[in-house]
């Protein structure tokens, strides 16, 4: 029991200082170091391994919506990123730019893809002819860069891996459909195999993408209440199609331009599986995405038969489930459960020679921290169980505590007392103009999180300018 | 077949000029156009199908032999490029620059990753303290960006996509047993996945990687009787290690560096296999990476019963393949047939009114053009083994070719000679030194490729110096 105080005191409480506690647990989980160039990240073995898992459940989606996988240029020349106007004033501003190829400066710079509608869209342009050449179904796994000033592991990088998708289809209606389809789809993902609740909605007008119609937003709420856009889905009218000519001849002969789409989720969202589960213990990882579902400790590991009986129940559990066995000699047993504890895996066995004699082992929960004896003829069929009811009750958990984040205001002065003393999401009306908007911004640095597909009528009046309510929109401060 | 001919016609045939076959198939089966940018790449679905099924087999092998993954910043600071002498007077000449971040002019500029070595040094100096975190095995899959003057889609591109493995262990022993590993692996996957036929063996001194003590590389021959680099693994010694500083204290607490290696195979695979089973009709794609193995085309399709039993017949193939219908109603037959004949697709089912009535279809195989009639009954298990065959047979075809172009040359005439009239491997006695070396490139341009882990003893003599010879090489014209 000491020794377990002695280590975890390592790390920050999350109600000391929230911003340290998740930095003690990047780096102590070992997901993540800082790397030589400011605002870069190298995402070390087992942080790479939740994005993997990320990404294989993801792109299995993605192909069975008919979307395939393809692979387009890092570099984009000025003149296309030039070429849509609110796109490149929103993201000029933050590209890194490469002016020297070998020996030899540039005739034109080359900016590192922030994203890739300019050079998707110039390929798109030049395949797309007919209506039999639509829809087109895209996506691309990569790496992008956005030179940011304040940088944190995970949460805003100035490279990060994402996914973006890229759609083209002859109507506006197909187009809108395919943008909500994947705002569900992501939904769905961050709920059944995060264990992360969310809010579906809109962006207001101030906050869409640069260039887009319409953005949806899936956002979560973190521990400490503030919110986190976890995945977004963009609808481009046909907005990029006139600025790069992207045009199909219909049914009837006539040249129409395509209505378009894009979407990504990013390495962002591991920051947010941590800040939605994790307490003063570390990480705690759903079971669906954890890369080591069930850890196996022996205790008394030196004694006879103790190793052979962990490495048989490593054997038979591998078949189902990630498994693996700590059975260091240098560390002990306390050692180990808390080092586990911190990587947040969601099951542990304990097991020693008593515990073999009697044909049972020990099952602890990483989610309630509870313990129960369970016979080793029933293992496999328990783990399985366990993790289900883990997943669930991460689930759950989360749900509470955005639950008991959730404030009304139906005032200005209600609003800002609520940033005076809490954070979390505030439900509000709003009379839809910019003007409100800036306001709560500049006065509790809070900003619309989106105006969900829920809607409730708290109220016919703005809260903040008392005239009529458009929208009811969700706000927070945010990551 | 006027049709038929009709369609082939449009590819060049690679008797008349082998480079124009290649590009006529890469941007006609669509694997890849060009982008915007000269030297660069756009991985059609097509093609980035090919390097998924790559990456599935590889990563599986890399993690079954202990590798995991992370993933290392895109950009090097000039001052940890410049740590290692030899390894940056290699890559230098053909970085790309970054000097420009967001509004900001950078004070160091950064380079485009063309390879990791150094920012991955620099990373595992931090994480090594003793003999327990040794070995350290990982492996990352990237993009990586030299700057090529003279380019070619998958064979030689500024960018491209690739996995490097970079290990570090305690001794020199272990580093070398992993490099031969690895070289082991990768001629496996050639000849396993990709049906080549490769040598193995190790680089002159000339052609090793820069910074490495030994380069290992896979050779494998393409239809031209050139040569394609198709994967190498260097081993390092303890170099990196010293310019880095990567330290770890041994079991006597003594400090020591540490031994490293680096391995790496690319989408220039991809550009082997095309030109290593292409023929005048086309791709040919080893079953076992195909995007599909299958593909069913209906004879007479608007007939009763005949599209309905394709989607029967594709339901129960998908099970256990990757199969695809063409049901496309303006295409014919014929056009369809030549169509997945170019795409390189291993096995075409051909399903019409009258089999069905017999219960039976043809079954067409890519890689001899032949036809048979199968029972629908023995469909599933005839395929399962005609993918097999093929499989096996492309190998031997691509043997045979290698074979066929492997020459011998005892003294200097006979080598030019052989290059004057032909293109293939010629196995020849060397004394070991540069200016033979030199000396064939400046007459011939073609270089040594490796020195065979099976060297015969052809001479006692170089054959170009007529001095004493030390090993036997392979050389070649080269990708």
């Amino acid at each position: 029991m000491n020794e377990n105080k002695e280590f975890v005191k390592d790390l920050t409480d999350m109600e000391v200082d929230f911003a340290k506690w998740y930095t003690d647990i990047i780096l102590k989980a070992e997901l993540v170091d800082y790397a030589p160039v400011k605002g870069f990240m190298v995402i070390r073995p087992y942080g790479y391994a939740l994005w993997e898992n990320i990404q294989a459940v993801l792109d299995k989606k993605f192909k069975e919506t008919g979307h395939k996988n393809a692979y387009f240029p890092l570099l984009i020349p000025e003149s296309l990123l030039n070429k849509e106007k609110e796109h490149v004033e929103g993201f000029a501003p933050e590209v890194a730019w490469v002016t020297q190829g070998g020996e030899n400066p540039l005739n034109e710079r080359l900016c590192i893809r922030p994203t890739s509608e300019t050079i998707i869209c110039t390929m798109y342009a030049k395949w797309v002819k007919t209506h039999k050449d639509l829809p087109v179904l895209l996506n691309q796994w990569a790496n992008v860069v956005r030179w940011e000033k304040t940088t944190r592991p995970f949460l805003r990088t100035s490279e990060f891996l994402w996914q973006e998708g890229h759609t083209l289809h002859a109507t506006a209606q197909e187009a809108q459909e395919e943008t909500l389809k994947i705002h569900q789809l992501y939904a769905d993902f961050c709920k059944e195999y995060l264990a992360m609740p969310v809010i579906m909605g809109q962006k207001s007008e101030k906050e869409k993408f640069a260039g887009a119609e319409a953005t949806y937003t899936v956002e979560a709420l973190m521990h400490d209440g503030k919110a986190l856009q976890s995945a977004t889905s963009h609808y481009f009218g046909n907005h990029f199609a006139k600025a790069f000519d992207i045009k199909f001849q219909d049914k009837d002969g006539k040249m129409q331009y395509c209505y378009q789409t894009s979407w990504g989720i990013s390495t962002r969202i591991i920051g947010g599986i941590i800040m939605t589960h994790g307490d003063n213990r570390g990480l705690k990882l759903p079971p669906r995405i954890a890369p080591t579902q069930v850890v196996i400790v022996p205790i008394a590991q030196h004694k006879e038969g103790v190793l052979e009986k962990v490495a048989e129940l490593e054997q038979k559990l591998k078949v189902h489930f990630r498994v693996e066995s700590d059975t260091r000699k240098e560390c002990s047993p306390g050692y180990k459960f808390n080092d586990w504890e911190l990587r947040g895996v969601p099951v542990r066995i304990e097991i020693g020679p008593k515990d073999i004699e009697n044909q049972e082992c020990i099952l602890f929960r990483r989610d309630t921290l509870e313990k129960e004896k369970v016979s080793l003829d029933e293992l496999e069929k328990r783990v399985a169980t366990l993790l289900e009811e883990i997943q669930e009750n991460m689930y759950h958990m989360a749900e509470e505590n955005m639950k008991k984040h959730t404030y009304v205001a139906k005032s200005l002065e209600e609003y800002t007392q609520i940033f005076d003393e809490k954070q979390g999401y505030v439900k509000m009306m709003w009379c839809g103009c910019r003007e409100c908007e800036d306001k709560i911004k500049e006065l509790t640095s809070s900003t619309i999180r989106c105006i969900p597909f829920e809607e409730e009528k708290l109220d016919t009046k703005c809260a903040i300018c008392g005239k009529e309510a458009k929208h009811m929109v969700y706000t927070a401060r945010q990551y």
